[in-house]
C-alpha cells in the first residue's frame, strides 16, 4: 500500500542545508560550513520525504571533513554535511514508509531528506523515541556493545578501562562491562562532575580525571594487576599509558582517536605498543558498519537492560540546525556528557 | 637406568663462562661481559653434566641484558648470560639423560652446564644435528610457524610481508607462507645479496632492500591491494609503513623490534596504528614460550617440509665462546644471513 500523498502541517516551506564550504585543519570554524536555503525536495515515485528532527553528532563526522582516505569517502566540498539523524515521514510515494512514521538513517545536516527503497533509512519500532534511538539503540550503543563484547571479547572478571567515558559510546561501554561481570570498570573523563556522574549515576567503579590526575599512577592504583581490556576512544597519551599497563593477554579495542582528529600534524604513535609482545596482547580496530546485520541481537539484549534500569542513557541536546557545528566542536572540548544530539 | 658416571675425553678441565658485567645502553661493548674461568660443575644426584657445543644467538638476549621488566627477569649482573644452546651429555647421575645424548635448552654462554630432572633441557631426536635443532626445529622455527599460522592466521591467498627476512625467523616465515599458499611474499632485508638470497634460494616473490629502496613505494608496487599479514621483527619505521598499507582485516604479528633494542631512548610508536580502525585490522604480540606444549605438531609438519626440500635453512656459524658478544651484535648490524650460531 502506498501511503497517501500528504503535507505535514508543521513543515516549513524551505529546506535549510549545512554544506561543507572549506576543509578544516583544526576545529570546525565559522567558514567550515555554509547555510544554504532551497526548496523542499520532491519525493519521486518510490521515495518519501522526511522532515529531520534530530541529528546524531559524532566525532567521526570530523574525520569525514578531511580530504583523506577513510572508511567512507570524504564529504565533498559543497555537499551537505554527512550525519546520522532521525525524522518523521511527511510525504510518501512508497509502500516502504508511511506518513507519520519515525525513521533513522543518514539524514545529513538539513531540514529535509528523501528516503527511498533500499536506502539507509530505517523505521523506528514503536515506543522508542528518536534521541534514544540515536543513542543506545543506534550506532553509539551498537559500537559500545560489539566493540566491548565481540572485538574485545570481554569476559566476567576482566578489569576494564574506558576513555572518553562520559561520552556517548564510553558511558555505554562501562555500563555494559558491569552488566557482564567486569571486576573493575574505570572511566577516564575530563571533569570532576563527569567523574562523579560515571561513578554515582552509571555505576563505574572509579573514574580518573585526565586533566588533573596523574593518569598512569591512578590507573596503577585502580588496576594493580593490569588492564585486561582498554576501550580506546581517544588515542594519544592515554592509549600509550594503557598499553604500558596491559595485563597478560590484554586487549585494546580501537574505537576512535578523538585526541587527534583536529590536528593537521601527524600525531605520534604509542611507544608502548611493544608491551603487546611481552603481554601477548592484542590491539584491534573495528567499524560498526560491519555489524549492521547483527544490530538486532544487540538491540534486543540492550532493550532488556534499559527496561530494567541497568543501562542508563543520557542525551545532551542542543537546539537548532545552525548549532550543529558548535555541537560537533563540543565533543572535542569535552563539552558534552552523554550523547550529543541537535534538535531541529 | 642411571647412565654410568663417565668423563668425556674431549672435555677441557675448566669451565669458561661469560658473565654479564655491565648493562649496555647501546650495542654490547667490551665491558658488557666478563670471561671467568672456574671448575667444571659437579652433577649432583639427579643431574647430568652437559658440554655445550653450540649457542643460539637471538636478539632477545639483548633485551634480557636491560634492567627492565620483560617476559623473563633481566639477567642479573655477575650471572652467566642466558642463552639457548645445544650440547652433549658427558656425565650423568640421572636416568633422564644418558652419556652421549645430544640436548638443547637454556645452556647459557659457557662451556658446561648441568641438566636436571624437570629442567629445561630436552634430548634431541636422532638424526637432527644441533645447529638445525637450534634453527628450524628450535624456538626460531617454532616462532615462525606459530607466529604466522596461529597468531597471524595466515590463509592461502594472503599477501604477506616479513621484515628481518634474511634473519633466522624471517627467512623461515617467508618460506612457510609460500608453502601454505600465500599469494605474494615480500621480504625486507638490508643488502642486495640478502635480497637475492631470499628470492633466488628461498622462493620469496620479491625482496625490498630497506637501506636503499623507497620502502613505502616498493611495497605499494608489490602489494597493490595492501598487506594482509605483516610479520614484524624490527619495529620502527618499517612497522609504521606496513600499518599504513594494511589491507582490509590485515594483521600485524609482533614478534620483535630489533630496531629499538639497542636504544636507551624511548623509540616513537607507529602513528599509522589508526589505520587498524579503518581497515578493521589487528596487531598482536606473542611469545614462543606459550607454545611449548605444541612444538611437536609444528616440528612434525616442518620435518616433512625440510625432508622434501621445500623448507631450506641456513646457519651462520661463528667459532668460539668468546665471540658470542660479537655474534649478538651482528644481529643488529645485519651481519648475519640465516640463523646465528656460535660453535664452541
Amino acid at each position: 500500500m502506498t501511503a497517501p500523498d500528504h503535507a505535514h502541517p508543521a513543515s516549513p516551506e524551505r529546506n535549510r542545508r549545512l554544506l561543507l564550504a572549506e576543509r578544516p585543519t583544526a576545529m570546525v570554524g565559522d567558514s567550515t560550513v555554509r547555510l544554504e536555503e532551497g526548496p523542499v525536495p520532491e519525493p519521486a515515485e518510490g521515495q518519501a520525504l522526511v522532515r529531520v528532527t534530530y541529528l546524531s553528532i559524532d566525532p567521526t563526522i570530523r574525520t569525514w571533513m578531511n580530504d583523506a582516505p577513510g572508511y567512507l569517502p570524504p564529504i565533498a566540498l559543497g555537499e551537505v554535511v554527512r550525519s546520522i539523524g532521525a525524522g518523521e515521514v511527511v510525504r510518501s510515494r512508497t509502500a516502504s514508509f508511511g506518513v507519520g512514521e519515525l525513521v533513522v538513517g543518514l539524514t545529513g545536516w538539513q531540514d529535509y531528506t528523501l528516503a527511498g527503497d533500499g536506502g539507509m533509512m530505517q523505521i523506528l519500532p514503536p515506543g522508542i523515541d528518536p534521541p534514544t534511538a540515536l543513542n543506545v539503540f543506534g550506532t553509539t550503543g551498537m559500537t559500545a556493545y560489539f566493540g566491548l563484547l565481540d572485538v574485545g571479547r570481554m569476559t566476567a572478571g576482566d578489569t576494564v578501562v574506558v576513555s572518553g567515558a562520559a561520552g556517548a559510546t564510553g558511558s555505554v561501554v562501562g555500563q555494559i562491562a558491569k552488566i557482564n561481570g567486569a571486576k573493575v570498570v574505570v572511566g577516564l573523563a575530563g571533569s570532576a562532575e563527569k567523574c562523579a556522574w560515571l561513578v554515582d549515576e552509571l555505576g563505574f567503579d572509579a573514574a580518573v580525571n585526565y586533566r588533573t590526575d596523574d593518569i598512569a599512577a591512578r590507573l596503577r592504583e585502580l588496576c594493580p594487576k593490569g588492564i585486561d581490556l582498554y576501550f580506546d576512544n581517544v588515542g594519544g597519551e592515554i592509549l600509550d599509558i594503557c598499553l604500558g599497563q596491559l595485563a597478560l593477554r590484554g586487549r585494546v579495542v580501537l574505537c576512535g582517536a578523538i585526541s587527534t582528529y583536529n590536528s593537521a600534524e601527524r600525531a605520534p604513535g604509542p611507544s608502548n605498543y611493544r608491551n603487546l609482545i611481552i603481554q601477548r596482547g592484542r590491539m584491534e580496530g573495528f567499524l560498526i558498519l560491519d555489524y549492521l546485520a547483527r544490530f538486532g541481537e544487540a538491540q534486543l539484549e540492550m532493550f532488556g537492560w534499559v527496561a530494567d534500569g541497568r543501562l542508563k542513557h543520557q542525551e545532551h541536546v542542543i537546539e537548532g540546525l545552525e548549532r550543529a557545528p558548535e555541537a560537533l566542536n563540543l565533543l572535542f572540548t569535552g563539552g558534552n556528557t552523554g550523547k550529543m544530539i541537535v534538535r531541529l
